[in-house]
């Protein structure tokens, strides 16, 4: 599949955030929606079991494997990734309508998927959470309570692993006080709107007006 | 003279703030000023005369041509440029102080001025401020009242040329409500913060507490 070049100055945001398990990353996409207009999430499909409290539509949409390969096989995906035995996916169609009508869209996946939407779409904006320790990233893990041992330690060495592939990303969010982090990660979107180039469209519209 | 590279992780940022006469640069950096902790102005030296209302060491330092080529010669001047025959020049020493202590650095210059900083600090965070129109921008130049219709021509005329060196610059912040523009730019200075590049020294601290 070739590039998508955002050249329509109408066309919304392309941001994508990610980080170990742990880093608070769905907490920050939650305030974010709740407090921006025009930020659209993007919702991914999984094949894994839902968490207690996850909803269908909600948190993602819960699919069996032959419907994942169906859909991968379609052309169907944004990007898809294997994490812990489980296959996650992002479905193409919603995001490039929203980004169309000049909705700024979030995707909330993980590294491996990052890279794929980065190699597409070179001119999203990438975020990566990053939690204020590793000490404290193990806490987090470790009191979610939701994952047997066996998972958490997996989760715990996965996430020290993907520190590493931060320098692909082109910023990085501390989240040790939830408010301050999404506080961030708002500024960076106004900042991103501001880039030279990507507001290039506009100041020939400004000149135009002498 | 050699490159200034802030390797530092508790250096201040370098901000340059230009546009073009009439864009409302001054204004903006005054609103920044008062809303914002650890954010120092640099005052110029200038050989200009004062306008109604400027403040001698809060506008600007005004000093007679002997006094301005005797910092140049001395190597005391961060960039200098000529402007409508005046001289303007950034005093060097305090800049580099404040940056030192972790404080943020503001230069309110024009476009010469900015270019030679940049070819110094090519990681300082360069913010064009734009005018809404050409025609709006017009208005503001005429109603500001301090000046001679010959020297309004030229300021117009200077201002249409510089948005040509646009490119040179990171961000472009439109100055339409002046609210929203101080917003765009504590949100640019917010964001460059977490810039990956920016940040590497922090993430080694947080690995290492593993």
């Amino acid at each position: 599949m070739g590039k998508y070049i955002n050249n329509s100055k109408d066309n919304g945001l392309l941001i994508v955030i990610s980080g170990p398990s742990g880093a608070g990353k769905g907490t920050v996409c939650k305030s974010l929606l709740e407090e921006s207009n025009n930020l659209k999430l993007s919702i991914s499909v999984t094949t894994r079991k839902p968490r207690i409290g996850e909803k269908e539509g909600i948190n993602y949409y819960f699919i069996d494997h032959k419907k994942f390969n169906k859909m991968l096989n379609d052309g169907d995906l944004l990007e898809y990734a294997k994490v812990y035995d489980n296959y996650y996916g992002t479905p193409k169609e919603k995001v490039l309508k929203e980004l169309s009508l000049g909705n700024d869209v979030i995707l909330e996946i993980d590294i491996q998927g990052a890279l794929k939407v980065k190699s597409k779409f070179p001119d999203g904006v990438f975020i990566f959470i990053m939690p204020p320790s590793m000490e404290e990233l193990k806490n987090r893990i470790t009191n979610r309570g939701t994952e047997t041992e066996n998972e958490l330690s997996k989760r715990f060495k996965a996430s020290y692993e993907e520190i590493n592939y931060i320098s692909k990303y082109n910023y990085v969010v501390i989240n040790d006080k939830i408010h301050e982090a999404v506080k961030k990660v708002k500024s960076i979107i106004i900042a991103e709107k501001c880039r030279v180039d990507r507001i290039n469209s506009k100041l020939e519209d400004i000149k135009g007006g002498k």
